[in-house]
């Protein structure tokens, strides 16, 4: 289902599938991205202030794009962030089966472009448990339905 | 050089060796975490909103930790985010030489944690043109010197 401005209202809210975190994939992206010891390596983990091997914050942030990206809803025009505000609450662990629950809290439409409207998307990232490792409220460019 | 929290000081500057983006790169991360035209395909991404080929923003804000993370300084126990807030200002292209620079907003200790505090750092990404790609504002946790 594609959305368009209009068709986003305030309390709208929508899940993402759920997907497991696993270690290879948190060592792969550290290794490319965020090489820290505590993402790459478990016993340097456990000595570090995460107690184990964490997500790079980054990369809970990606793997929370991709479900979004391919979640229940699109938006007309794809999913493109003007701006974000990030959270990382608690550490992203192998073995976290994590899914998105969003809620919009704002679509208004542009100014100064009338064909386009900006979204304020407020998102967390649950584990299982409903423990959150991240929040997010992002501002999406969204399109007004063509006239 | 490690850097502890007594060591950071509002307007302090580092600045991030230079990097180069792919169009490669740029779709891999793509088919990894942002599965959208505009990042895969570049006749796609010329009749999107970008005018062409455009790195997700989340491959930016990972592109620029790797490069903070590898950077001049490091921080005592590590980068480890609590939270940003991040802009992205113009689309990030192949071909881009981008850097980071950063500086010090803010470094305070924390009142329930005495062996540690939380740094305010702005940073910008930056092309070889000085056209900014991305802002962030990143509150970071870092440690004190041990007495």
């Amino acid at each position: 289902m594609t959305l368009y401005l209009e068709d986003l209202t305030p309390g709208m809210r929508f899940v993402s599938a759920s997907w497991e975190v696993t270690a290879d994939e948190i060592r792969r992206f550290a290794r490319e991205y965020d090489p820290q010891p505590f993402h790459l390596d478990e016993s340097a983990a456990r000595a570090s202030v995460f107690g184990g091997l964490a997500a790079s914050g980054w990369h809970v942030a990606a793997m929370a794009m991709k479900q979004m990206v391919q979640g229940p809803v699109r938006f007309a025009g794809g999913m493109i962030g003007a701006g974000c505000e990030v959270e990382w609450v608690s550490p992203t662990r192998p073995g976290d089966i994590l899914r998105v629950e969003s809620e919009v809290l704002e679509a208004r439409p542009s100014r100064s472009r009338p064909d386009r409207g900006i979204v304020t998307l407020y998102s967390q990232t649950l584990s299982q448990k409903n423990e959150i490792r991240m929040t997010q409220t992002a501002r999406l460019m969204v399109f007004r339905r063509p006239a």
